[in-house]
């Protein structure tokens, strides 16, 4: 074997290598379920960050907000227009602000009714599920019929959940998890909520 | 005075220490230096949750990356048609890839000239300097300076900076911090970067 024909060879082995790098990587794809926790802030500006990916991807979403109230965020502004898009503001506010916690429960329980909708439709690609572990602490939600559904999911779909103190069941629920501390906050240095930055 | 008086002297009361909060957080309104650093999957993701936020209000904003040499990024694809956004992919890899200090240099210092011209731009509402934090750790870039320009920025400026292994100087500098620990990612169970949520 002459000189060109072994350095051809090494190069296709070398071909070869990298193919079936990516043929044992595509096997190993399917959804996966993110989750975003901890006291620092960027829990759901990263779950945004990733539906802005998405979409770039060509990919369909949908957001359901747990306990999320207002509807003039900067967020929801830039993205219920996006036509791959759906938005759903479905909190009534945090609880110590509502005082009632009849109105909590039952709001918390028609976002998991939209959520499990999503939960079963292949056409989303990505699911966002905000502020939803505030509806375990509270005893809104049933934490192992959560799971559940994450489980029966359309196998390509990803869900990306976010709020503070995540159970430790819905952390081994998970493939990636995300714990956010603060270290530091522009209000403990007198620093408004920034429009832009912090809503 | 008769009770109805008394109620209404109640009431202007509390309005006016509402109005007064409100004076309060206004004379405190400016911008901030947000800095998301850590282990942990997230850090750009925030960055790009909070720059959608920042569109949704119309704000007007910029992205320089010091590291990241692709542009086949779905942020990048779903951000850069954006009119009020200006994007630049100026990293050239990750070092162990390019093997080229010189080069790596080279490249974070003509980043830094884009993100300082930013700096002194006070159109700009919010500058995302994407993965810079590596610039220190592979001294490419001066720490001091880069901090004397944040000091510098127009008052009304927002900027977020990303990358593992903040210095303490620049934890220092910033008015928030979140630091994004990897609690797990769905690589470590062999599942390939999904595009869309890794990219």
């Amino acid at each position: 074997m002459d000189e060109a024909d072994q350095r051809h060879r090494q190069r296709m082995a070398r071909k070869k290598q990298v193919i079936d790098a990516r043929i044992a990587a595509a096997q190993g794809a399917r959804g996966v379920v993110v989750l975003h926790t901890g006291n620092g802030k960027g829990k759901s500006s990263a779950a945004f960050g990733v539906l802005a990916r998405a979409l770039g991807h060509g990919q369909r979403a949908a957001v359901v907000q747990f306990v999320k109230a207002r509807s003039d965020t900067g967020e929801e502004e830039f993205f219920r227009v996006h036509p791959q898009v759906r938005w759903h503001v479905m909190g009534e506010g945090f609880t110590w602000e509502t005082q009632d916690k009849a109105r909590d429960a039952a709001a918390a329980q028609a976002a998991w009714a939209q959520a499990r909708a999503y939960l079963a439709d292949p056409v989303i690609d990505l699911l966002i599920l905000d502020e939803i572990t505030y509806a375990f602490k509270y005893g809104w939600l049933d934490l192992d019929a959560v799971i559940a559904a994450l489980k029966d999911r359309p196998p390509m779909q990803h869900v990306i959940l976010t709020g503070r103190a995540a159970p430790p069941a819905l952390v081994a629920a998970a493939d990636t998890v995300s714990e956010i501390a603060a270290v530091k906050h522009a209000f403990q240095a007198g620093v408004p909520a920034m429009p832009g930055v912090e809503f």
